[in-house]
C-alpha cells in the first residue's frame, strides 16, 4: 500500500491540482483532503493537475485530521518551521526509507502537509509519529505546497525503484572491448610515427600514455572507434 | 564556486522567477539565461521569485549555449526524454555528488535546463559531460521548469554536508574550459572538411555530434587538448 498524501486545509484549488501532478510524478496515488477551502474537482484544479485528474477524482475528503489518519499505522508531519515539540525530526530521505520498510510490511503510512500560508498547526503535528524536514537553505526554505509534495514523493519514489546511479547509454552500439580500443591506439600511433609526430624519442612514450588516457577515460563505443578510424584515415591521407 | 543553473530559452518569465526561488531554496545563486523569451526582471518574474529577486538581478544573459558554458569545466544536461547519444546518464543524486566533488576541487560546473515545452536540443545536449535524469514515474515524468531545478538543486544541497569521494586527478594541468574544447572541435571539424571526410552532408551533423560527445565526455585537460592539436596537425599535414 503506497503512502497517503494528506493535504490539511489547502487553500487554493490549483495547489491541490499541482500536488496531484507531483504525486503522479512520484508514483503516488492516494490523496486525502482535510477541509479543502476550494473545490478540488474544479476546472482550475483539474487543469493544474496536468493529467493527474484521476488522483483528484479518487481523493477522499475528511472533516478533520483525526478522521483522515484514523486507519493509518504511521504518520509523518511535514514542517519547515521549528516546533517546540518532543518529536523525531527526519530528513526526507530517511523518512522515505522508513516508509518503504513500513509499507512493505503491510503498514498504511501517511504524510501530512499543512495549509499554504501557515503550515500545520501544532495540534496536528503532535498526532504524527515523526516530523519530516526537507533539508533546504535555512534562509529561504519556504516551498509551495506542490514542491513540498514533490520532494517528499521523490525521495519515496527513489526507494521503490532499482536503477543504476550512472551508466553510459550507448543505444545500438556497445562499449568497445579493451583490445579494440588498444588496436585503435596502435593504429593512431603508427600513423603518427609515419608522419613524423614522434621525432623526439623521449617524448614519444609520454605522448602515447597521454593519448591512451584520452581514449580510455571516456569508455569508447565500437561505433565511436569506427568514427575515429575514419577521422585518422581522412586526416592522414596523402594529398 | 556553486554550480551555475543555465536556463536555455525559457519561455515564461514566471517560470524563470520560480526557478530562482527554487535555486534559493537550495542555496544556489548563479543563474545564466540563454535567449530568454520574456524579460526575467519583469514584475511577473520578480513576483514569482518570491524573495529571490537578487538571483534574477544577478542573472547573466547569453546569446548562445556555447557562450553560456564557455568558462565552465563541467556541464550537465537535464533531460527526461531518451536521447540517441552516447553519453553517461546519471541520477540526480549521483550527479549532485559529482558536482560536489568537482566544485570542491575548483571546477566551475553548470546544469542546463531546456525550454518548457521541448527540452534541450540535441546539439545542446552533446556539449554536456553527462545527462542528468531525475528518476520519476515513467508514465508521468513531465516536470515544470522550476520543479526540475528544485529536484536537481535539492540533491546538490544535500551533498554540501558531505565529503568529496573521487575527483579527476590532473596534477600540473587543469580541466580545460569549454570554449577551449570547442575551439579544438572546430579545428578538427575544419580539418575534416578540408580532407573531405564530410562529403555526405547529412552525415556531417551527426558525426560532429558524435565527435563532440567523445571530447566532452572525458573532461579534457588543457595539456590533452594541446596533445590533440598536435595529433591533428601531424595527421593532416601534407605529405
Amino acid at each position: 500500500m503506497l503512502p497517503y498524501v494528506i493535504l490539511v486545509e489547502p487553500q487554493m484549488a490549483e495547489n491541490v491540482g499541482m500536488a496531484a501532478r507531483a504525486m503522479m510524478n512520484c508514483g503516488l496515488e492516494n490523496m486525502r483532503l482535510v477541509r479543502p477551502r476550494e473545490d478540488h474537482l474544479s476546472d482550475k484544479a483539474l487543469a493544474a493537475s496536468s493529467g493527474a485528474g484521476e488522483i483528484l477524482h479518487n481523493a477522499q475528503v475528511f472533516a478533520s485530521v483525526r478522521e483522515a489518519i484514523a486507519d493509518l499505522n504511521w504518520v509523518a508531519a511535514t514542517t519547515a518551521r521549528h516546533r517546540d515539540q518532543t518529536k523525531t525530526v527526519m530528513n526526507a530521505d530517511h523518512a522515505a526509507e522508513q516508509m518503504c520498510e513500513l509499507t512493505a510490511s503491510g503498514n498504511k503510512c501517511g504524510i501530512m502537509f499543512g495549509p499554504e500560508r501557515t503550515g500545520l498547526r501544532n495540534e496536528d503535528v503532535c498526532l504524527a509519529d515523526v516530523i519530516i524536514n526537507v533539508p533546504l537553505n535555512p534562509k529561504h526554505c519556504s516551498l509551495n505546497l506542490s514542491q513540498a509534495v514533490l520532494l517528499v514523493g521523490y525521495e519515496f519514489y527513489k526507494t521503490q525503484i532499482e536503477i543504476p546511479r550512472a551508466q553510459l547509454v550507448t543505444n545500438h552500439t556497445v562499449p568497445a572491448e579493451k583490445e579494440k580500443v588498444l588496436l585503435f591506439c596502435n593504429y593512431l600511433e603508427d600513423k603518427l610515427d609515419d608522419c613524423g609526430n614522434f621525432k623526439i624519442g623521449e617524448k614519444r612514450e609520454k605522448m602515447i600514455i597521454n593519448l591512451r588516457n584520452i581514449f580510455t577515460r571516456g569508455q569508447m563505443t565500437e561505433q565511436e572507434l569506427n568514427t575515429l578510424y575514419g577521422v585518422v584515415n581522412h586526416l592522414s591521407k596523402k594529398k
